[in-house]
């Protein structure tokens, strides 16, 4: 369970030896053993979630059409930038400090505090400049299922804009919801990692920004038909999914939250196990699945099958059985080989398969918690499904009606036609390969 | 020394500390520790095991032609999907559980037990979860060996169907023998991290494969010629080597099966070391060699080198001075530089030069322990190859053949021409690139 | 701060838990437990750094025309190589053994001594193996910036002979000086990961390479006009600097040499965070600077940027607030937009901006170490900045000027026109893309 309370079995441990006053000097060192691993265990899976920005990145640009490639590049270190630096400055307290079962936290930039543990006051049970970088690279995950669901039409500013709001205020005031101990929380809302905390957040604010900005040019033809736009490097795109699975390990595993204790690190190497076999999961059904529906295996919808995979077990990668865990990946993977088309139908223009990846699955790994957490409900877990996603869906609609109004959202015709990357960066992301026009 | 049993140092320490009574609640706080660290180092190890499904993924998307590339690297996420789950379903409990010097485990399925642990009995080590882990990411790397050899040309379902036969039943069978306690680790055959029983296995099972199979449609012509068939991408194949090279430190550092006491980091550190000198020493001899031969660098086989060099170093990556570290390093370069064309001459069509990399110098680096392990000797380490050897080529074939005859092995000459991507995927890894048919 | 002296906090909690000598069991755990987290500590953030390797190589490979991409890809996996060899062979010791506030160390071999831990004596509080593992990595980050600065020219043996005397004597050597506790440590001399000793150590050794080699042909034109050679695959170059950004956190969180300690682990958990900000910080200065000056974001000056930003926390990243690092980043990507234009007025062709990224923001990083370290002064800064340049710049030129002499450094224009990939290695990375000859 995400937050600043209850890292649990660390602290337990230390009250259980400071009450042998005799062993109290060993005691205290063995404490700080537990502070360090606890410490440390926000900085490994703390790296390997930073890492998984390297993933979105390169399975946006290789599922976009190679005018767009630089572009999209840019948007993702930008956007991790921008969540750091946001998060620093006026998210993380909005989401931790004095949250107290209400709304919202305190507005106040973040300081790392650290003195009781230098002074030899372990309490705290883990450095809390380690938490502030963990949560930290969480940020930028929300904002990275946008960029691909947006890519190629949205002008870069105004959706870097909308990456400061949606990384200073609208992730922290849900995040304050459940894992900065608001009233979700109070009401026994669980969501481990972040199935709806972190990957629905991400993903209705993609939704709300495709359904105001409108599909690419030439995606949606008359009488239903969809033209196909497929993504100009493969390879690049499952390299990408690699490094999200490898990352995911970082992101499930870390938010046990502490390591200082038998029981943590049991419950992390269980973490990984299930997380992996949920990724597994979710790949293979939905391969098995566009076997039966198309004939052939689509490497597209496969990657985002173990994406889904990831997403649905986000939200308790702690509780299931093994064979719990590849079902609920495997039902995520066959999720999005539905949900993918049913959103094209709908007009609804989603580049990456974004929406469906981290949104749909992100709901049902959400609901799925009760099947193997007896400490949650089926009715706290749909009102959070429905609470955050209102509130999302209300306060990105008025972030991105406010930018349109202000300075616009989407680039002319023309430059789309041109690609965004000659019309905003000036240059081609592989000027020598194929129809680039340096081609030397 | 891999094994569930012998993570000695950690468990001598913990004899000793138990030992004297009167610190007995400190003891059990500092066993504690040691079993977190060796949890710890088999799941930091594992995920840098686990990031080699990419760095073969990447490397044999560089080294096929851009027509099979998708195909590749779904079949390569498909087969680290499947090993997992087979390995959970069969595959440990036939390598683990009750081999006891003999050819077989159980026949169960897998299930975590740290319950002891949890109960305060720090006695199994580490974290029976954590293992479950680290051993399972080592299940794919056989897998991978295989379909970079039988690339362009295998179709994909059946490979698939052999990679579950490989990861569920050969795989663990030849790896009970040796890390499951079976009759070849009984006689003192010594092998690491898995020179023969990961490398070597993959090997094998690729080769017979390559036999049974034949080679691409034009590769080899009248009075011996050889049609070169380039790798698309040679930055994807150079990242895919050093994926792998990073992964390494994980697949040889974890094997030493355990962190928890300052004998095991130092032999860590020192396997790091010799790891990284056996990489530099392969791929500096096979660059050198190809200067010398061609008058030219290859980088392909330079490449080869660096990942012959650490298969070299596999089966004993603890006991060679750093000399010998490159030496042994250095003679597996060699070996792959001299082998990939004698393949190509016995019209061995081994699309990204797996089998030299992985077989031959797995042998060469099984055959090499005994000049700086003292505890082994040249007979038996002979007779582990020739066992294992013999063992996967004989099941290998079965399947293979089994498989050929019941739903064929090779697409048709037409869907070869084609490409898989577009036979069996129905799209292109590079629409817009080169010779593209979609190009916008 | 870097070198084998002086881990502090680690001896000193030993010490103090060794003055009561009811505890001695106890705390010799406890010892062996901070030895263990100081060694851990060496391998995972040394084997980040190593990842590092692959960032230089994806970047590289990313900004070069595609018909140097196989030459740079062989040349950066082959300085990493000949790294490890020489800094075991030489470097080491010239740069760690006796220094004594002298100028250079011992001419020797290194070979690991942990035989005192493994008697029981932690004392030394760290393995001396997964130190050197540590120190190795770093070299060939030095050797990587010259690569990416004389790429599409230099030849390549003469390169890698570069390579051999920069990483197993001048690197050494002004390493001394300072890690090693040389003249410039005794004098107050304050560079915490080496933005100076590691970064603008490369950067010299580039400029002076990039002198006497000259500028590609064509780059330069008549009246001052520059003729852009725009790098060829931008997603690569992207996914480079995300590896190297992950990589810094074990450069720069490594660097703290110890881990055994909350005070420790507090520290490296500040680092992490101030390099995240840094390099967020330059990626922003840069793309806002290059909006204002172009009217168009440049994504590779952006990228630039951040790894601008990197360099310049790199010698303190422990001191600064986290605003202060931001800024620090922010004017290290201010800098390189500036510098990179400034290099091609005076004709010095500077392939992939290394010496703006990593000379220039170095420097701008060391002086900046007073500002929030007040244990150094900038009269000290700047006398190791300029001594530490004269030094590598003469040692440099001697060296280029030799090799020119004794086998040339540059391959004709013939071959320069062609492409190194066609010249030196026989063939290209690329084979089917775009103008490709050999598309099928």
């Amino acid at each position: 369970m995400k937050g600043r309370i209850g890292i649990g079995a660390a602290v337990a441990a230390l009250a259980a030896t400071l009450s042998a006053p005799a062993f109290a000097q060993a005691a205290e060192q063995v404490s700080e053993t537990a502070y360090i691993f606890n410490s440390l265990s926000f900085l490994m899976h703390g790296f390997l979630v930073m890492w998984m920005a390297a993933g979105f990145t390169m399975l946006e640009a290789g599922l976009v059409r190679t005018k767009s490639v630089a572009t999209i590049c840019l948007k993702n270190v930008a956007l991790f930038s921008i969540a750091g630096i946001m998060f620093y400055l006026l998210g993380y307290n909005l989401m931790y400090d004095g949250v107290d079962g209400g709304f919202i936290g305190s507005i106040a930039w973040w300081a790392p505090d650290d003195a009781s543990a230098l002074a030899g006051d372990f309490g705290a049970g883990y450095s809390a400049a380690s938490d502030w970088f963990f949560q930290m690279v969480f940020v930028a995950t929300a904002a990275s299922i946008v960029s691909g669901t947006l890519a190629e039409r949205i002008k870069l500013w105004p959706f870097l804009l909308f990456v400061v709001i949606l990384t200073a205020i609208i992730y922290p005031i849900t995040g304050a919801w459940v894992w900065g101990g608001g009233w979700l929380a109070k009401m026994g809302f669980a969501d481990f990692a972040g199935s709806t905390v972190v990957h629905s957040v991400g993903g209705w604010a993609a939704l709300t920004g495709a359904i105001i900005l409108g599909a690419r040019k030439g995606k949606y033809g008359a009488k239903g038909t969809v033209h196909p736009m497929p993504g100009s490097n493969l390879p690049l795109a499952t390299l990408g999914t690699l490094i999200l699975w490898l990352g995911w390990f970082g992101f499930n595993g870390g938010s046990q939250l502490a390591m200082g204790s038998a029981a943590d690190v049991i419950a992390i190497a269980q973490i990984y196990i299930n997380t992996n076999l949920a990724a597994a999961g979710g790949f293979l059904a939905a391969m098995l699945l566009t076997q039966i529906i198309y004939k052939k295996v689509d490497l597209t919808l496969a990657l985002n099958g173990a994406i889904a995979g990831l997403v649905s077990i986000t939200a308790a990668p702690d509780t299931p059985s093994m064979g719990a865990a590849i079902l609920i990946g495997g039902v995520g993977g066959l999720l999005v080989v539905v949900a993918i088309p049913l959103f094209d139908r709908i007009k609804i223009d989603d580049v990456v398969g974004a929406i469906s990846a981290h949104l749909v699955a992100g709901i049902w790994g959400t609901l799925a918690v009760p099947i193997t957490n007896p400490d949650t409900g089926f009715g706290i877990q749909l009102l959070g499904v429905v609470a955050i996603g209102a509130f999302v869906v209300a306060a990105s609609a008025v972030v991105w009606f406010a930018i349109k109004a202000a300075m616009g959202l989407r680039v002319d015709e023309e430059n789309e036609e041109l690609g965004l990357d000659r019309a905003e960066l000036g240059l081609e992301a592989y000027p020598e390969f194929g129809s680039g026009s340096q081609a030397l």
